[in-house]
Formats: structure tokens, C-alpha cells, sequence
């Protein structure tokens, strides 16, 4: 029997992008059973799907070593109407970007496609062996390997080696992120909450009054109850220049004494605060895909 | 006589961008003097020229009240190899972006180009009024401009009003950004300081060791010398997922003496630390331009 079973399973698509390959990681590991498995882009489409439809799950990206967190998907999940819709699960893919192209050779390549954080990851790359092509933003790697079929000899694209093979593509060089180890954490979003396991990890998201050491004090509560803060990153309130909203990962499950206790008395000097999900951290441990 | 004197003033180009309106009000504020002002692009050339060129300043856009710090900034001002180049000056403008076209009808429009960062900031004007074009990024707004000038009436450009005057494009829509408020802060980076104003603002990037605690040891210390943190952010250390650096704006100048004290404090129990720059805060006191 299924661990976890939704209705519709939607992920970052379209098909051949890492999203797809999170997605059947976590279905593995998880033991996910899904009515309807469906590739949707933007981010910002799903989660407003996901959000409306009572009975569905999405995998997103959440993290890239390289680049950060990706705020598409954190200032998205912020502003989810339904509060029971929460971060399930997580897991870490590896990125070995390629460039990929109908043609086979390197030098009749006149244009480069890609998700924009692809670029990026890959600009060094690109201005030492491509440094006068034309370089263009698409809303996925896998966009970008079709967009490239289609548009014959003159174009490559970054993307994957599954994204190649899908459009029968050639592989003009691999690895070419400018760091090799090059990773993507995604998240499984969904209305189900696992129970806790061995090690765990909590996501919560506050804003705090303006005011002198308000930050400061949020962090010594979790200081005072020994929780080990794993991250921390200050987003826009998107209303001042200069007022910022928290998201911050810690050691631990929302059931936790110590997190109960933390929580309940940083709620007393926040202007709001939201657990976006307690769930199993990735370990190296984990199960990988074959 | 000039207060600041440079060879070479950069600003992220090409003309027509919010950088240049930043550039000249800069050049206003601090009495800035410049042998050559220069439009380049992108971001890390522009770092890697001013590295290189021992009298030249740049200036670059480094947080939007929207979008959040400009990655591409910090994270290529961290691995600067001289270490005098610091943040001179700041300042703030205002960003309203208009939709702009050789054509002087919407419904003509089957492509839409721009930053990716105004793309975002207007994602909920496109899908709204223009839900079934497609969507280009592209280095910057006043390029935007330039490609709809080139390619005629399908092509529309998320643009300054500046920009839309230069190439002689139509306003098919103005102040189309989803936030209304939508402010981007600008530094100018150079090999000079300022001497301490009123209200100093201070920039440091820090990395700690990857130890439980460590992170909220450094700001009990900030906190201990009764130093306001403005703003906090986690960067990917780019090696591992889960490891960071961090950069920190603070209240003060770094010649205060609990500054400096605090400063000596964490120097002990962080793996590097640099002060990226001590200039005076941006006030809405500040001259604006005409």
C-alpha cells in the first residue's frame, strides 16, 4: 500500500527537466501513489493549482548550491491561501548541465538556450567556449533541448542528458556547470504530513516588527531551547525597501518539546509566524534512484 | 572641485537603464567627477574591469524592494581580488516600468522582452493583459527597448519611459510593475571613502564554520555592542548544499568604536570576514534628481 497517495501529482516540467527526475525520486522513496502524474510550468501556476485542488501534491525546486534558494518557489508558497498545504518531503538531486544541439560541432553554434539559473551556472563555460554567441532565457532546460530541435544546427541548448535523449539531441560536451558539484534540493508539497523520523527538519517563516534587535531576539529564543538554526535568508515584504520577511530551516520536528516551547514564545514578538512543514531530512543515506 | 574623482565611471548599460538615472544621481549627491563614463554589460564584466583598473568606479544595482539583493552583484563582489575596492555611496530610485512598442495597440503584440527581474516584477500585468505571448529575457530593459525598436509591431519591451523616448517606442501601458512601490537601491564602487556622515551605514560578508551555533554567536556579539542589523542574507558557499557565507548591512560607520570592537570579536570565531564598505545611508532627505 501506498505511504502517500494524492489525486494529481504535478511537477516543474516540461518532461526531461531534473523537477521530473526529483519527482521520481521522491515517488520511490516515499512509496507515492498518483492518480494523474502532470508536468505544469510556471511555479507560479502550480502552486496557484495545487493551492485550489484539494486532493493534489507538487514537487518544485527549492535550492540550487550554486544559486541559492529559488524565489520563485519560497515567495509563491508565502502567499498559499490553504494553511494545511505544507513541505512533505525533500530530496537532492545532482545538475550535470550539457550542451546539447542538432548539430555536431561546436563551432556553428550561434545561439545558447536555457533556464536562466542554467545560465548562470554554466557562464563560464560559455564565455570561454562560446563567447560571441547569442545567449537566451526559456522557462526550463528542457524547453531550451526543444526549442533547439526545432530550430536546427545554429542553436544549442543547456540542459540534460535525459532532455538529449528525449529530442535526439547531440551531446557536444558534459558537466559544463562552472561548479561540478552542482546540486538541487526539491520539495514535495502537499496536504499530508509524514510521521517524524530519525532526523528531521523544520521550515518556518516569520516577519518581525521593525524595529532595532526584534531579528536578533527571534534567533536567541531558538538559541535559549538549544535548536540548531540551519539556514536563514531575508526576503523582500515586497512594501518597503529595506523591511524584510524570514525564512529560516531548523534541526528538528514542529512536535519537538523544545520547538513547541520556541515557537509559542517567538509568536509573542512577531507580527506573524508560519510553519511551512516539518519533515525527514536527505541524507546521503537515502535511497538514489537507479 | 569634485568631492570624488574617477578615469572611468561604469554603470550597467547600455544607456537608457535605471543604472544610468542611478549613475547621474550619484554623480549629483557626492559632487563625482569622471574622465569617461562608460555603459557596459553584464554585471561581472563590469566587476572583473574595475578590479583590474586602479582608478575606476562602477555603479550597480544591489537590492530591489521586490525581487530581493542582486546575486549577480554580491556574489561576484565577494571573490573581487583587490580588497580596497569598496562600497563608496548608495542610493535609491524609483521603478516604474512601462510597456512599450513600435506598434500603438496591445492586441498586435505577440512577444514581450525584458530583464528577468522586471519580467517578475510584472508577471501579473502579462498574464493578465497579454496571457498568451511569449516571453523573452534578455540582459537588460533599455536592450528590451532596442530589440522591439528592430523587430517591429509584434514585439513590446518592459521599459523605462527613458528608454521608450531613446528608440522612439510607443507607451502602450505605464507603471505596469505588480507592486506599485518598487524601489532599487544602487552602489557606487570605487577605491575611495567617504568620511562618516550622520547616518552610516556598514557592509560586511562573513563565512563561519560549519558548527551548530555559530552563525548566532556572531550576531550575540552585534547585539552585545548594541549594533542594529539592518538586513541579513545566507549565499551559498558554492561547495556544499547547506553551507553559506553571509552578508550583513549594520547601522554605523566601521571607524565607531563598538563597531570596531565587535568586528575584533567576530574576526575570532568566523573562517574569514571583510568589510565590503562603510558610506552614508540613503535617506528620502537626500537630493533627488530633477
Amino acid at each position: 500500500m501506498a505511504d502517500l497517495k494524492f489525486n494529481k501529482l504535478y511537477f516543474l516540467g516540461p518532461e526531461g527537466t531534473y523537477a521530473e527526475k526529483a519527482m521520481k525520486l521522491l515517488v520511490k522513496m516515499f512509496n507515492i501513489e498518483a492518480g494523474e502524474i502532470i508536468p505544469k510550468n510556471p511555479v507560479t501556476k502550480i502552486l496557484q493549482t495545487v493551492d485550489n485542488e484539494n486532493d493534489s501534491a507538487a514537487v518544485l525546486p527549492i535550492e540550487n548550491s550554486i544559486e541559492g534558494i529559488v524565489r520563485e518557489t519560497i515567495d509563491n508558497m508565502i502567499v498559499l491561501k490553504d494553511n494545511s498545504l505544507k513541505i512533505t518531503a525533500e530530496t537532492i538531486i545532482p545538475i550535470s548541465h550539457c550542451l546539447v544541439s542538432v548539430s555536431d560541432e561546436i563551432k556553428n553554434i550561434k545561439t545558447v538556450l536555457s533556464h536562466s539559473q542554467a545560465l548562470d551556472q554554466c557562464s563560464g563555460f560559455i564565455s570561454k567556449n562560446l563567447p560571441d554567441v547569442q545567449i537566451i532565457s526559456v522557462p526550463s532546460t528542457a524547453y531550451a533541448a526543444q526549442f533547439a530541435k526545432e530550430h536546427g544546427s545554429e542553436y544549442a541548448a543547456i540542459a540534460s542528458e535525459t532532455s538529449a535523449e528525449k529530442f535526439g539531441l547531440n551531446i557536444l560536451a558534459r558537466n559544463v556547470n562552472d561548479e561540478k558539484d552542482n546540486k538541487t534540493r526539491f520539495i514535495l508539497l502537499s496536504r499530508t504530513e509524514l510521521k517524524p523520523e530519525k532526523q528531521n527538519k523544520t521550515s518556518i517563516f516569520f516577519s518581525v516588527k521593525n524595529e532595532p534587535g526584534t531579528l536578533f531576539n527571534v534567533l536567541k529564543i531558538f538559541n535559549e531551547y538549544n535548536i540548531n538554526l540551519l539556514y536563514i535568508e531575508s526576503r523582500p515584504s515586497k512594501k518597503l525597501l529595506g523591511e524584510y520577511n524570514f525564512c529560516v530551516d531548523i534541526d528538528g520536528h514542529k512536535s519537538d518539546k523544545n520547538i513547541l516551547s520556541a515557537v509559542s514564545d517567538i509568536k509573542k514578538i512577531t507580527n506573524s509566524l508560519k510553519i511551512t512543514g516539518s519533515y525527514p531530512k536527505f541524507t546521503n543515506n537515502t535511497v538514489t534512484i537507479s
